[in-house]
């Protein structure tokens, strides 16, 4: 079953808008078993919107189309959908009064341009967007099912999970199909390979291996096809066992979460707390951390000490490490840790110390040196990476080795062998 | 003239990376007058490849394929390419000797695998890339010029600034085209082009006017076309003088830069620092800061005060504040402001506190509710914002309506009215 991710508009061709958007529906597709065949940006001229629905329609099975609606858009798209599927527009009462609640309850104007919002095609189905005006339209046509979603991210994901997936379930036989996740961190891609070549030489035709890899995590699926549930079920599980026992603790989930997420779920479940001392990644750790909902439950802040005076003011460095060993060394690091756990009175924290370039390298640290320490309940580990690439990859990299070293201390301290 | 952009491999295709690589592109080839007509994503199957250039060749004047090369890939796209413009591939002894070199200067072990990448088509013109192991390529047929280039971004970066727009200019007549950017923060879009209307009624048909906008920000492109570079610009700068009478302080810049990037100009010039003290922006607004490279001539760190306990003991709030009218109020971020001046021994500070979501609103405060603060050089400011989205949005935005609270202070305090 193949699909193309099409959006509409011109903030991704003049590179304005980055398209998570189809990031995002391919994540949620995949596992269903539909390969992505194509992602496609175009502009919101009417022939190039027809030449592309003629292009893919009876082609792919699944056609999803993003952006382009929306009531501060000329209606382009949805005219356009209505001349390809030979319509016309059509007024929905129900969805003019929503609206104009919605507007109400605001205390916003309803304008009457607000009205071209409750119009869509006749031979449409109207997809409800609980989160924005622009509601989805569903179409069929020669085998393919066309879809268009408004393009705002959380509006687009509140209807492809609330709408479109549960329909296309109903319209299409999607393949029977098991998908079991390994995540693992801090072990290149290729290493991996290596270890799980003689897994993947004893794989069946009809289960697969595939590598998903970012920095310094890799997420592995493996996915089975089938007619029987049971017995796939017993086949994955046997390769899971498998895939454990070869990988061992390089495993940190066995679903799709991010470290940071692993992170929060065992120090909730230990009672913890975490907290962080910047210098290198100059607040992206904690950026990341924060970025999950709830971590203020575990996660109590930080100090991003990017000049030395605060790491020796706030972090309490002794001025002579930092002039006898250097801001970018072991014992730097390890006094930041100190310092962490003291001023802020967590049971975890997490150090940094690198050079993230361009500049600022010597022949004995040059550029993409970074240390990285971790400490709690009674331990404390500081190691050297280097990354030798340019800035933004190198404070990628070390927020990412650095959540990994948290997250083998976590396990460490916090998780009974089972 | 139009250009294609065409990514080739599966990270795209299953979500697994987002594709900046094209939005990088969109951005260089755009102000030289090129069209971005289409952005695809495919997967790495000779077919797959074949169909695409089938449809592209002779429609583009431009088109720009990016991965699918380098030693880890197994050389589909070389192949593919080779076949569809009818060559062989070739040995070239100057680049086997060069990467031969290279490996051995970096004591990695040279294999006979790295034989493939000193083999490229005999009829395509061999890109140097000077940070890599794949080399670009360049075939030219039926008036389309066809570059391939490796998907690793900073290896793109640097082949299509050194290699691809040199002789892209020598190969094709670009039109004489000159643009004006501003920056400007801190108004939404509508409202620009609401107070842009006459402006825009008095453009000629040959100048036009790009809205591009991001979080907190707008990048404003006046693009003059002609064939009199001297006429065009007078023009140009006629509408800029209109255009800095009416946006006054709402423009940043002149020149395609972020908001933290012209802080840093503006702290430079002044010989100013910057320390920020964060809530609910989680670290978010030190790590846009320190991803510029040389932030630490003016960014001394900051105080992630996530938890209330770090605004109390790292940040000196007074613990009644809190109590009082709770951590996200004026009160609160006002004291975190002189806090972080403090304590961070800063000339500037940022602050801010809020409820990023998507739990802890309540009737009085709801998610989406943040306080911003700057202060220095004797004065302080402290707004309300309701942003009244989801978690990442309220941060992202939380983060961009601080920088522009911040460049609006520095402004009045470093810059001599000229």
């Amino acid at each position: 079953m193949r699909a193309a991710l099409i959006s509409i508009g011109d903030e991704i061709l003049n590179g304005t808008t980055i398209n998570t958007n189809a990031s995002w529906i391919s994540t949620v597709l995949q596992p269903l078993g539909v390969d992505i065949h194509e992602v496609l940006a175009i502009s919101d001229h009417a022939d190039h919107i027809l030449g592309t629905l003629h292009a893919y329609v009876g082609e792919m099975e699944i056609i999803i189309i993003t952006g382009g609606l929306g009531p501060t858009k000329d209606d382009i798209t949805k005219k356009t959908l209505c001349r390809y599927f030979d319509s016309t527009l059509e007024f929905h009462q129900d969805i003019y009064d929503r609206l104009k609640a919605a507007f109400a309850k605001r205390n916003i104007p309803f304008t009457e341009n607000n009205r071209d919002q409750a119009m869509y095609p006749h031979n449409c189905e109207v997809l409800h967007n609980a989160l924005g005006t622009a509601q989805g339209m569903l179409f069929k046509r020669n085998g393919s099912v066309i879809v268009s979603l408004p393009g705002v991210p959380f509006e687009m994901k509140g209807l492809m999970t609330d709408q479109v997936l549960p329909r296309l379930r109903e319209e299409l036989q999607f393949p029977t199909l098991l998908n079991q996740y390994f995540m693992t961190s801090g072990i290149s891609e290729s290493f991996l390979a290596r270890q799980l070549e003689p897994l993947e030489a004893m794989l069946p035709g009809h289960i697969g291996l595939a590598y998903l890899p970012s920095p310094g995590v890799v997420k592995l699926r493996l996915t089975a096809r089938g007619s029987d549930a049971a017995t796939l079920k017993a086949e994955l599980e046997m390769l899971s066992n498998e895939m454990r026992r070869i990988l061992g603790s390089g495993i940190y989930a066995e679903e799709p979460i991010s470290i940071e997420e692993h992170l929060g779920k065992l120090l909730v479940e230990g009672k913890a707390t975490l907290g962080c001392a910047e210098s290198c990644t100059g607040g992206k750790i904690a950026h990341k951390i924060t970025a999950i909902p709830g971590s203020s439950n575990w996660f109590k802040g930080g100090v991003i000490a990017y000049d030395n005076q605060l790491k020796i003011n706030i972090l309490q460095v002794n001025e002579s490490i930092i002039s006898q060993f250097g801001a970018v060394s072991e014992e730097t690091v390890s006094a930041m840790l100190d310092g962490a756990l003291t001023v802020l009175g967590t049971d975890f924290a997490i150090a940094t110390s690198g050079i993230a370039g361009p500049t600022g390298g010597t022949a004995d640290k040059p550029v993409g040196t970074v240390w990285v320490g971790v400490a709690g309940g009674g331990k404390k580990v500081v190691h050297k990476y280097f990354f030798n690439k340019n800035r933004e990859i190198n404070i990628e990299y070390a927020c990412m080795f650095a959540l990994h070293e948290m997250r083998l201390l976590l396990t460490e301290i916090l998780v009974k062998p089972s």
